[in-house]
């Protein structure tokens, strides 16, 4: 069983990135509970604020899969989608270093 | 004073991703010791194991920028130097999230 990271980059519309990076901190809020979350942070890009990358790390793929059929986050992803103009994920292999395990 | 993150994009050379990221693991192994580092993990492209991605997560720019001129890191640089093919950064304002705070 591997772990699975992605970086998921979201295109908000111009001028959208704050309310659309509010929101995505409710999703991390509720990631909190999901079985097998690791990291879900959210950041801005720092040269362009309507630019959102959400760093993930789940203890497997299948975690990962299950969180998108969770309660709530439908809820979430129809008050988001209005706001985004693109998606685009990078999916990882994460192979270790400091924070891979959460002793270290 | 801010957190800084950033997601570091290295493509080896053809079949030199696993050797490369052989040198990043060590970098990791370092970084564990570096004062305000947070997360430092290295990870491949699921879909190209000649990209190598490394999540880095510091308390704030000048802890990263100190952890460029640590003792060592220029070794590491010098081995890694003839197995890249380019580096692309990418740099973020974290806002919040599950692994933010080491607490959560």
């Amino acid at each position: 069983m591997s772990k699975f990271a992605m970086y998921g980059k979201f295109t908000a519309h111009p001028g959208k990135g704050d309310e659309l990076a509010k929101i995505l901190l409710e999703a991390a809020e509720q990631s909190k509970d999901f079985d097998g979350c690791e990291l879900y942070i959210i950041n801005t890009a720092e040269e362009d604020p309507d630019t959102i990358w959400v760093t993930e790390l789940w203890r497997d793929v299948e975690s990962h899969d299950a969180s998108l059929r969770q309660e709530g986050a439908g809820e979430l992803i129809r008050r988001a989608r209005p706001l985004i103009a693109g998606v685009q994920p990078i999916k990882l292999r994460p192979l270790g270093g400091k924070g891979f395990d959460r002793s270290n």
